[in-house]
């Protein structure tokens, strides 16, 4: 198929207002009587609230609203398990929790009245690590958890333990014995931040009628209205959620974490509010990437089968969980996307009192993958197999049925195991050097279908609607709930609607993100964006399509078949001169009719391929991909460089390449980041790094290029086949690396990051 | 009917914002790098342009822009006849018409620099009297005046007659001589201004992509669009224009009057642009009440049957036309809601090199009535009739075939006149006093079907849509292109979808008057917002309704006609607890559909009542009302004062009591000022008194209380009955303030502003 705008590089729609910093963020909305917000967050990790005196706050000169729990209902809110106060009432949970707030005229004030508000506590024992959490008798973070709403039937939380989920096919006990190789290890994984750019900067003001609007840089503008209305009591016709500019966003930016305080404040002075995050908030107290446990015991035949497959990961939720459940997609992303007859898979979330944990790229798929593509690299290398040729031998086909009771379409790990071993063979024709090594790994992404989760993820994760609107001169407005967070989905859906409606890409503008004035849409991200929200913008083109053809063949008196929408015209096929412009269609549906021409479109999947009826499901296009790295490791230092790194995905088809390449390598410098450099260091639930100096980020003298095969595989529910890229390439990332130090020095690291240090200590280990 | 919503004087959505100073006018957006905009106008009323030399200006330090025609396209603009340069090229028509405009840092500089502009002009005759503009020889404002693309396809200028258009019926010429009464006499109607407090005010701002947004105080942001598209070859999907607070409107804020220039200030400058009007500018060259010239003859039986109507209207265009050709309007409003079987009526628009006029409240209606209805009285006078009974004897009545070929269905006006009747009748019980008097006028608005009218309006003239959105917690959103332009529309349309949805008034929040995110609108104005607007609000309302009952009907397993809508909740009949609320049915849709359910309207006549077909048409609804007032005139000083008001009018169904009340109110101010009080003084083409203590406006102390008389006689094609209100009442004040003035002291004032100097020396050739 020949498209004329899909498959093409066309400036993306962000760009301009980006690079030249006219483009607006939470904090770029100017009032002439705008206050500064500032929160004031517990000092410690656990205690009762005893008594919260903010009479001094409240008198300094220049403070206009200083709020605490007593200015809200007292309602717990979550996207998933309503679990979190806007501001604690009964116990503090994290340090950091936010206890009160302030608005004042300027941020010198609102600090200033800080430290006026005095708040005793009861200190409890608090409880941090993972382990100590799950152990009966530890201190329990939330007593009334049974009792907090959760969008899952099958909420059965006990103890500190929010959620569990299994997965388990076969009899993994009775075939121990029968495999050739058997290996078992734990993994550790660290917190770490999104590392976007912007803090989290929000505006709120209030008209006089009391209506409420909000500017805040999210992806998710429906569901930080939904959090904000329950949580405050707030009808949604009285709160607007616009949302502002993202910068950067990798996950963080897709709950109310700000917001609703930021709104309290409002309502409390009567004046607009901004309140932002400082770096050391984001660093300390946002909702960061879960750290995880894990272990793994997977055994195989001589010949390199894989025949079972034991495994348990353990997340940190910290203090409140807010986020959907992921347990289910936690045992499936463990699984990963092999035929293995005998499984036996569990994962947990926990709650500690560390700060509450959140999504980041791909959540919550590095973490188990990181100990799947790792343990497999050991296991492979017990068989003396390539590591590729293991992957091939064991990956899944069209049509495989998966341990979650679904069967497979169109996946592409064969194909991206194949370009990456063309890829080797090519490479590793040159004599290795010493101290240098290769490693591989593989990702799956999407894809748990609902039968056999167990339990549902938000009832609405998937809903994405769009109107798409002609003006009289023939342009086209795309009206959409989808934000664009930096990973070009606006761009795309303009290039779809473009496409289908036969005009210039140039020629289609955007309303987006506004909870009043856009359809609904769940949320920019889960690498849905371009194959949800492009599907629901798709069919509105295609309704407004429709509806162009209906207008012209009345007016030609032309059956509809002959008829075709090309370059901004309807026309007889094969008598271009015989038709008539859109945009004298467009003015046609006004005159004659009174209204422009509207078409709408949405797209409900509730999970992948699933129909939800019990029938056999199919999960269709998930996606795929493998990477492969080439590091050398300086054995007196333990320092890691990356030398070559090559990545191929499968995107089904890629409707913007160069938006493609770029998620690639964006999310490969993120994930050498998680490889080699990040982590929040956190002593008793006390961010020890909460600044970009201490906490290590690659900077553009660690990135390395990235060569790229893209696979096209098409998908059957994805619009134009497309398939979604902007989380998969994080994820194997980790493995990939620790499996090329592996190469190198013969040292397995099993622990993230796998900073100088720890490589070092593993060679001085390892020499003895 | 018993309605819920409808019929109660709700708070209206704007006045809280207004009242506390919130709203948000065309200057009050705020960028860190907002210039200020300043036009530099002719100082000649008639002159070929030879030179612009501007580079003194731009080298100022601080000015970031100044613009001549060359920055622009060589394109007229207007909404009617195509007639006006947004900057000059060729000629310059009127003082005060924009040669050049400057962008600056601040209002000084902007200022400064339009000083440094020298602009050479070779000077041309001037035409400025409205019969001196028709006289053979006379100079000419516009040489291609033919050329100009109009939306009338009769469109036949010649010399400086813009249009011409007739009304005829029978044979005036050979009925005179049956004639028992006679009277001709010729009156004059002066420029005035829309009185709003706002002054016209834009900011534009461009985003790096080119992309302009126009925030501006407008009533017709649709209007705004196609005009700045078109003449600055913008297309549709880059420039988006959003209707600023309007801080009064009154006719005057209806088309693009400086918006363009303030796009090309920020297409140069690259920086947002704020472009205000001052008051001077405002009462010299905004788009003002056009001044009339007219000459009646009437001829009536003896016993009250008018039998013969002559009249000729002729309007001063200014220099240029812009808004909608009004002359069909013109002779049918000469004509009036009467029955008379000869007529011949013509109405002529001319240019001269005064500034342009524009749309006032119920264009062009008060200068023809003002004459009609002071020669009915006089005629009346002359048969020895009562006022109201001649009225009564010549009225409409349903079914009349009126002299532009359509039946009249409900008319309001025997009603109104009955009612004055009453209300004269109570009061003219008590003994008359010296030198005071009563009045008595009627109205007819609205209603030239396009089969008679010969020229017909805007194409778009009536084109509405709406659009109803259903939050996921049942709160409603209407979304549409319609502006509150003080007159209570918005309100109004918000009652009608709470109405018609079951839901309370304050769960429906607007989005309004946005060309990117809002469907098509004509404009606020015309008194039909309510019908027209109100009745695509009501089928927008009426299609989500019926949504909401087909997802009830599908998830309660009920026939559709079982079910009730009421009270947010759709539930079987008789049975309130079996049922959905709208916040279940909303999120179903969601949930289980992907999309929120969105309700479409749209209303479209071309004009009212008419098919356009050619067959019998019917004129439905116009609005009729009746005024009668009481003056003292003290003849020592010719000074008038108003005693009593009296004000019954036919508004179909009153679904904002207050509001009707406040429009009548409103309309009846600013009739006291036409008729008493309010005169552009002009001398050749420039305004003497442009400030507001020269330009005389009735002030709280000139106010009098009115009584009103509300009739009910519904429409047969607005919503619930309803007819317009805004325009009508404005209409009778001066005639029937003429009137009364004449019952006083037995003056007869043919010369708007009736001002006290006047009546006294009219006093004073009567006495001798």
């Amino acid at each position: 198929m020949e498209y004329r705008v899909l498959g093409n590089s066309v400036i993306k729609k962000d760009v301009a207002d980006k690079a030249t910093g006219k483009a607006r963020y939470g904090a770029d909305y100017l009032f002439p009587d705008l206050l500064i917000g500032k929160i004031l967050r517990s000092p410690v990790a656990h205690a009762r609230i005893l008594k919260i005196d903010t009479s001094r706050a409240a008198a300094l000169p220049g403070v206009k609203a200083v709020v605490t729990y007593n200015d809200t209902p007292r309602h717990r809110i979550g996207r998933w398990v309503k679990d979190r106060p806007i501001l604690a009432w009964d116990k503090v949970r994290y340090i950091g929790e936010p206890v009160a707030a302030v608005a004042a005229v300027d941020e010198e004030t609102a600090e200033e009245a800080l430290g006026l508000i005095t708040v005793e506590y009861e200190e409890l024992p608090p409880v941090f690590g993972i382990e100590e959490a799950e152990r009966p008798g530890a201190p329990v973070v939330h007593e009334d958890l049974a009792k907090y709403e959760c969008e899952s039937p099958k909420f059965h939380p006990h103890g500190n333990v929010l959620s569990e989920s299994s997965l388990k096919k076969g009899d993994v006990e009775a075939v121990w014995k029968q495999c050739d190789v058997i290996w078992e290890d734990n993994y550790t994984t660290p917190v770490v931040h999104q590392g976007f750019i912007q803090p989290h900067e929000t505006t709120a003001a209030m008209d006089a009628s009391g209506k409420i609007t909000v500017w805040t840089s999210t992806k998710a503008p429906f569901i930080v209205r939904q959090s904000v209305s329950e949580g405050l009591d707030i009808p949604m016709s009285r709160l607007r959620i616009i949302a502002a500019t993202v910068g950067g966003d990798f996950g963080g930016k897709g709950t109310a974490q700000i917001e609703p305080i930021c709104v309290v404040l409002t309502q409390k002075s009567g004046q607009p509010v901004r309140l932002a995050l400082t770096r050391e908030e984001e660093l300390s107290f946002s909702f960061m990437r879960d750290a995880t446990k894990s272990h793994l015991k997977i055994g195989a035949k001589k010949d390199g089968t894989l025949i079972a497959f034991q495994g348990q990961i353990t997340y940190d939720a910290g203090a409140y969980a807010d986020l959907a459940d992921h347990m289910p997609s936690s045992c499936f992303l463990l699984h990963g996307p092999y035929r293995i007859p005998n499984i036996d898979i569990t994962a947990h979330r926990v709650y500690t009192n560390n700060s509450p944990r959140g999504h980041m790229r791909a959540p919550p798929a590095p973490q188990p993958v990181f100990a799947l593509e790792s343990h497999l690299d050991m296991v492979a290398r017990k068989l003396n197999m390539d590591p590729v040729e293991f992957r091939l031998h064991n990956a899944v086909e069209e049509g495989d049925l998966l341990p979650t009771g679904a069967r497979i379409a169109n996946p592409g790990i064969k194909e991206t195991l194949k370009r990456t071993q063309d890829f080797l063979r090519k490479e590793q024709k040159e004599h290795p050097q010493i101290n240098t090594g290769w490693g591989v790994a593989s990702c799956q992404w999407g894809g748990m279908p609902i039968t056999a989760s167990g339990i549902s993820r938000d009832k609405r994760n998937n809903a994405s609607s769009a109107w798409v609107k002609i003006n009289d001169d023939g342009t086209v407005v795309l009206i959409t709930g989808a934000t664009e967070s930096g990973g070009g989905p606006i761009t795309i859906l303009c290039q779809i609607v473009a496409e289908v409606l036969g005009v210039d890409y140039d020629d289609v503008s955007i309303v987006a993100s506004d909870t009043d004035g856009t359809p609904y849409e769940f949320a920019t991200g889960g690498s849905r964006t371009t194959v949800r929200v492009g599907n629901s913008a798709r069919l509105a083109a295609e309704d407004a399509r429709k509806q162009l053809l209906d207008l012209a063949a009345g007016k030609l008196k032309i059956a509809l078949g002959d008829l075709v929408v090309a370059g901004g015209r309807v026309y007889v096929r094969g008598q271009t001169q015989k038709g008539l412009s859109i945009a004298e269609l467009a003015s046609l549906s006004i005159d004659e009719r009174g209204y422009p021409i509207l078409g709408t479109g949405a797209e409900l999947r509730r999970t992948e391929g699933a129909s939800g009826k019990g029938e056999e499901d199919w999960l269709d296009a998930p996606m795929h991909g493998t990477h492969a790295v080439q590091v050398k490791v300086d054995p007196e230092t333990g320092q890691v460089t990356v030398l070559k790194y090559f990545a191929s995905h499968d995107v089904g088809f890629a409707i913007h390449p160069q938006n493609v390449e770029g998620q690639i390598e964006g999310a490969v410098s993120a994930g050498l980041g998680y490889a080699l450099y990040e982590e929040v260091v956190i002593d008793k639930g006390r961010s020890l790094n909460p600044n970009l100096s201490d906490y290590r980020m690659p900077t553009t003298s660690d990135i390395v290029p990235v060569q790229m095969e893209t696979v096209e595989i098409p998908s059957r529910t994805g619009p134009f086949g497309a398939k979604g890229i902007g989380e998969p390439p994080i994820i194997p990332v980790a493995p990939a690396i620790a499996n090329a130090i592996y190469d190198a020095v013969g040292v397995r690291l099993t622990r993230l990051p796998m900073t100088a240090e720890r490589v070092f200590l593993g060679i001085k280990e390892k020499r003895g």
